[in-house]
């Protein structure tokens, strides 16, 4: 990484103000401290992806030993007596805190994907007269391929309206709400969508649904650990979500699903499996649910990867997702702030909302050249956003482990790469994962 | 553990030939080596249910700290890049050579179950003339759960046709064969029975499907890894199949799935998700599926419960299944062969097949106490077994770290319990797991 060149006087001007706020910002902090619970080997290293990839608690390292070399090398097929057995429901409880459901409301199972595909079939044999579902198009892709796998599944009887957003970057409430009537049988969204990071009024648009007599299913995926959610307030029916981002799970660990207490014997897994049956050590051929949220585990869930979920789970009920929250209204602000000082000039769009209540906790920057930005960052800057077509920077705000000065110095590092035309060699080249 | 007491002098007659026939038929064993290729820490301990659950490689230790230090903590987001991605083609590769499948058809997905559920979906699809589904009462009880499941979704259009086995050892083959018409849809069995241990005759039961136009779909669970399967010689269609059994691929660990090269295009997921996407980085709204065996991918899979799956498969094809077959017959042989002398005439059955070419790598053994004897077992005499209702003490053969010390130890200590009736005060106390 170069620090600059023939161009710092200009920037140093320009920036003397935030210089001095971020490190004021950061001195006052509450949870500056949290920062030390995440394995951090290169502090130069400004990591703007855990809304994609969260980064690794440092208790995660311990328990992963334990898990592996006690648990399963020691412990053995005894281990499922020892907790791995009732660990989808104990982990599910403690996310159930974070997002406002009560105890016995969620379980970790599968992937987001497979547990939207199993909520929504079944909320659909739930309202057996209506032939609508509800969904936006800045809802995540594979949400709509599983509805449209959901659709298939049951005959393609169901028609899936997305309601498209006028810019782009909020959500269609209006239309949304205009095209809820009788014959709509779910409403599913992203409560903070994962390009715009738009954050969807969960109790008012759950309450329009339930007055047609639709169910709400919300992906959660972009919420969990970085906005408050609460569906116990809201009254909402189901919800999924992802374990990997926010909640510093780790690569790939499993998702969650929440079902509303009243709801969940009225409701069946259409993919049953031995996890969620009455009496699973009796072996019985015919399959018997057990009465709770049980009922919608499938298969013997991926052990290590599951356990590994709890340490970031508890580091975000340590911190307090008022006090997370807070910090992330004024992260992305300060960073928004930033923006309109140094990165428009140079023309960088806004593609997140500038009103904080209706915004998660990542900002989207668009440019026209956004990859070669993305990639110049990655790899010249040590800088690690990530880039989502067609031309969005995404800047994802961890509030337990960014400080301001990461999203100052951040901005300083963007602001360079384009003055000085660092990505142009990075136009055309498209990575795997960006 | 008590070894003995008033009555050592009639075992110790009984027992001489086995004992000096264990010790060498260890010493000239070509497979004693990859004992030490596993973390161990209690010599004593006899390890039988390595099909519920296979012991830990050495090489995984090593290789997890890396993937949570170094791939998750240092590479963060890019290790996607560095493996992740291709990690389910890579290690379903792998897999495939366990079990005769080219490269290009076996994928690591999700669980055994909702990948049964996948498959059997879009198979039966794939014959939307024909109504029936067979399957046979010792198939594992999760696989009809998730039958049954395929059925609902499927508007209940569907029978299950369970054939029940006569003696519920061995598979009712004639049954299924004259079952077998143009109304079938979809055959699928476990090849090996998780009970009794009964193999199925892929290669004659996949002609029989075929011959009335049906699809077959082979549950490999407790085949991998322990008996030579060959699905290209077969013309198999589809199978899935479990990591964490005699694949040794940790607790819960990804299940995986094949489907024959020629149907990968004529048949869709029923489960889409992006990991399966044409262009899963373009973030289109519209499902477009990969022309190859990733298609059937579906959401972001477990990482570390996926990546620890690899050292266990590397110690299989480095012995390699023919090896590992003649030592389990030997094996499973042997075990029998001790029944017969000394636990035959304590009132326990062979409750799996005697005959070696239909018979898996595990022997279960009948008591009417049998729950209390197993749990005798485990508690003071430091054998692990398992147990499947009604009253089969299951005592699974890995062959690549059980020797026949093991195995005779084991007798001795079975014999023991009953003997002394250690078991007595285990009845009726049923514990979890078992």
């Amino acid at each position: 990484m170069n620090s600059g060149g023939d161009d710092r006087g200009s920037r140093a001007t320009v920036m003397t103000s935030p210089i001095e706020s971020a490190s004021e910002l950061d001195a006052k902090d509450p949870l500056a401290g949290f920062r030390r619970r995440f394995l951090i080997d290169d502090p130069e290293l400004i990591y703007l992806d855990g809304n994609s990839l969260g980064r690794l608690p440092a208790a995660t390292v311990e328990l992963v030993e334990s898990a592996v070399k006690e648990q399963w090398g020691k412990g053995l097929i005894r281990s499922w007596n020892d907790g791995w057995f009732e660990a989808p429901e104990r982990i599910g409880d403690k996310i159930g805190r974070l997002i406002g459901a009560r105890s016995g409301e969620v379980v970790v199972a599968d992937s987001t994907t497979v547990n939207l595909f199993k909520l929504a079939l079944t909320a659909l044999k739930q309202r057996p007269g209506r032939s609508r579902i509800l969904t936006d198009d800045l809802n995540f892709p594979s949400d709509l391929y599983s509805l449209t796998g959901v659709v298939e599944a049951l005959g393609d009887r169901h028609s899936l309206e997305v309601v498209p957003s006028a810019d782009g970057i909020n959500g269609p409430v209006e239309e949304i709400r205009a095209r809820l009537d009788e014959r709509t049988a779910l409403l599913t969204l992203s409560h903070v969508t994962f390009k715009s990071g738009y954050l969807y009024d969960m109790v008012a648009l759950t309450r329009a649904a339930h007055e047609v007599g639709a169910l709400v299913l919300w992906d959660l995926s972009h919420s969990a650990g970085a906005v408050p959610v609460d569906l116990e307030a809201a009254r909402a029916d189901l919800a999924v979500g992802c374990s990997y981002k926010y909640l510093n799970g780790g690569p790939g660990a499993p998702a969650f699903l929440y079902v509303r207490r009243d709801l969940q014997e009225s409701l069946t897994n259409p993919l049953p499996g031995w996890m969620g049956q009455l009496n699973p050590f009796a072996f019985e051929l015919s399959y018997q649910p057990v009465a709770d949220v049980r009922r919608f585990l499938t298969g013997t869930p991926p052990i290590l990867s599951l356990l590994m979920i709890e340490p970031g789970v508890d580091l975000l009920l340590e911190a307090g997702m008022r006090r997370v929250r807070e910090k992330s209204i004024r992260q992305t602000g300060y960073l928004i702030e930033l923006w309109r000082q140094l990165l428009a000039p140079l023309g960088f769009s806004l593609n997140s909302p500038e009103n904080a209540p209706r915004r998660g906790s990542h900002v989207s920057l668009g440019h026209s050249e956004g990859l070669g930005i993305d990639l110049a960052l990655i790899r010249e800057m040590k800088v690690i956003p990530d880039f989502r077509q067609p031309d969005n920077i995404r800047l994802g705000i961890a509030p337990l482990y960014i400080s301001f000065s990461d999203i100052q110095q951040a901005v300083w590092r963007l602001h360079e790469v384009v003055e000085r035309g660092l990505h142009r060699r990075y136009l055309g080249n498209a990575p795997v994962v960006t």
